[in-house]
């Protein structure tokens, strides 16, 4: 495997989960209790991100509440009722300068025409901030909310992905960049000649344009992924520009690293043109210790009911609930024919079964970050490790998730950054204003651009 | 007709074209050039128009770009590029704190579940300033951008946007206002006796729910209407809290007033639970030849290629491009099969055949503000204008359509408020923090909540 040596530094995004990434993190009394309707909240949030200098800050979405027993879900909180993030990331955009703003969005559940005019106008009122992270709909409960009984089939999921991502590229290119002439002389505001009718007609879609915005000023918003199946990985290496993963293992994620970035050659991509940042779930203390102690405070808040609940959906969605949690897992509940897909499937399985642990002892390993890397330490070893990642050339950053928001984003600003940018790993400003510009990305040229 | 002396003050809303309401704003030099595309245009409007103490903001919107001679829209270029409205309001509510929200978004091309999360969402960032503008699209390029080859019809677009409203109220109810318990002693997040599933089967629509936003801060943001037909005025007279309308004399105004408050009964509803509030372009001058003269700058900036083009719709769409400016329009082009639903096409088919006015002098008269009551003279005047009118009891407020923007905002807000608040007519202070409360709109209790 080549290890050389990386130059440059690294990316880093905030995550940010209501009350924060771990899963009791609403019980803790530095989280911010109401978190899913403060705005101010993720104002303050935001700012402080951006005066840390990260890349961006990242919203999750789905297009239902959560499915599950709810006797589990009114302790478990968390995507039950908060924030649609484009409404939220354009009133954060009003509220700062230079910080990148990714939303995600399905592609199951919306119009392309719909989807591409609001990261369009997010682009334009964040002055070419945005990014898309691009998901496909796995949660079972959204179906019903769009006159749908179930999800599609894997397979198809992704195929109405990719024709939705083309879609909505082709209408970010109605317009080209120079199609406003805004000449008062003349009475001349566009060319016509630069405004462009898509015209697609597809598997999935027909859709005329042109798009009712102007070109981004991005050209097109970020693209981001997260899916780490076959096609995921192939949708990634032909499309993303950012992809966000679950990686706890230095080998694994440098194989998945090298990967990706192998498949992006059959589309004509130059590597630099994607950045891989895994998940990361820092605890930090002053010692060791401290973290230590964190840490260990955070999984005694996990409800038992929580617990049971949080471990049924990554052994395919088995009642857990009368299950004796200082017990070992039966072996029966363990079902191998669930989801191959899912990467967690097997880790959880193991930790019964292999390790023999508790119900207990699985859910607080599993169940603080969900099958996230949790790097715990101080401010120097966690700067170690996320060091160690990037010089191995397994990742181009990192998104930080903090266990606990608002306070882990900010001890993880005022501790962890200082100490990569001392290593000169980090930046200390911006290096442009646009999120491709401090992201290294090309401005994608419009299709319909004349060759100069 | 009963013409009681009205008690109380009048209501104002703020209507932000890019450019400003007169076609030909944008190449008058005071207009923001590059409005479609230039958020801090927005922000200093919004700015402004709040420390006026407007009660709201209004945006129009389309899901398509207008259709029409490429040779006459490049010269007239209003909506064709422009900030899609629900990620444009969350950004100026981020900079406001009392002024009201109103976006535009059709029924006829969205899902209710995806619509009833950005408002909410919206209703949240703005701490209860949201409010929706439901139409149904008569622009016949939308549906193409969907898949589909035509607009429904007139009655099944109604049909449509009546289920539609009941959804996402419906959607708005799901939470409880008071289901968070945010209970960390018991770790108990939410009741779930307070959540609810909508389980909506209907004609249009299949949506489960619940919503994954909380219930708005205003119960539903504010619901607006400005359909005009007989199936507008009933949607209107049963589900909307304020009515915009094209209303160019009082009598008109005051029986179209009284038609719509007489309906809402039939649906339960009081009389002040509805504001009707009529478009109203303004051109101010310190005396009333200086207006005049302004009125006519602006009008000698529509080209004739504009002038024909905008006449043409309100005609049914009859290609006038060959037809000299300066000669009287001849009667064949005037079709009156064609849409007696639009009250504006009678006054324009009408400047031709009785009034005899050249083509010119009739997208002259027609053209500037497209049907709506242009009120010219100085601000003592207009004041007079808005007071007859309001204490006549045929409107319960104005919205107000500058010509050019922003400047014809500043105008406004600097000279004819004033004198409306030295006459008592308008507020010098905002009543309270919602949109709602501003308004003196009841706030709806939730379908679920016990009757305490």
């Amino acid at each position: 495997m080549n290890t050389t040596r990386r130059q440059g530094q690294m990316k880093l995004g905030a995550f940010f989960h209501p009350t924060g990434h771990h899963v009791a993190a609403w019980l803790h009394p530095d989280a911010q209790i109401d978190a899913g309707t403060n705005f101010r909240h993720y104002a303050r949030m935001t700012q402080a991100a951006e005066r840390a200098k990260f890349d961006l800050i990242f919203l999750a979405d789905s297009a239902a509440t959560r499915a599950g027993n709810m006797k589990a879900l009114r302790r478990w909180p968390q995507y039950m009722a908060y924030f649609e993030p484009t409404t939220l990331l354009s009133g954060l955009a009003a509220l700062t300068e230079n910080i990148g703003l990714v939303a995600t969005a399905t592609t199951s559940f919306n119009e392309p025409y719909n989807l591409a005019r609001r990261y369009a106008s997010l682009d334009h009122i964040s002055g070419g901030r945005a990014g898309w992270n691009v998901v496909t709909s796995s949660n079972k409960a959204e179906p019903f909310n769009y006159g749908q009984e179930k999800l599609p089939a894997h397979s198809d999921r992704y195929g109405r992905a990719r024709e939705f991502v083309e879609v909505v590229k082709g209408l970010w290119d109605s317009w080209e960049d120079d199609a406003f002439l805004r000449d008062r002389e003349q009475a001349l505001y566009f060319d016509p000649d630069k405004l462009h009718t898509l015209d697609h007609h597809g598997q999935y879609f027909d859709v005329r344009g042109p798009l009712n915005v102007a070109r981004p000023p991005q050209g097109y918003p970020v693209l981001v992924q997260a899916g780490a199946s076959d096609a995921g990985r192939d949708f990634a290496a032909e499309a993303a520009e950012i992809v966000f993963t679950a990686q706890t293992e230095l080998a694994q994620a440098k194989a998945f690293h090298d990967d990706l970035k192998a498949r992006m050659a059959r589309f004509g991509r130059a590597p630099d043109q994607l950045k891989i940042m895994p998940g990361l779930n820092p605890i930090i203390g002053r010692t060791e210790e401290e973290a230590r102690e964190k840490h260990a405070f955070l999984q005694s808040l996990i409800h038992p009911d929580v617990g049971r609940e949080l471990l049924s959906p990554e052994l395919g969605g088995v009642d857990l609930s009368e299950v004796p949690v200082d017990e070992v897992l039966p072996e029966n509940l363990i079902d191998d024919s669930v989801d191959s897909s899912k990467s967690t499937f097997q880790r959880v399985a193991d930790m019964a079964r292999k390790e023999k642990l508790t119900v207990r002892q699985m859910y607080e390993r599993y169940g603080g970050a969900r099958g996230q890397r949790t790097v715990i330490g101080t401010p120097k070893q966690i700067a170690d490790q996320m060091e160690e990642w990037f010089l191995a050339g397994a990742v181009d950053g990192f998104l930080i998730q903090p266990a606990v928001l608002p306070a882990g984003l900010d001890e993880f600003a005022q501790t962890v950054i200082p100490e990569l940018q001392r290593r000169g790993l980090f930046r200390t400003e911006y290096e442009g204003r646009t999120l491709r510009e401090n992201l290294g990305l090309h401005r994608p040229a419009g299709r319909y651009a004349q060759q100069g």
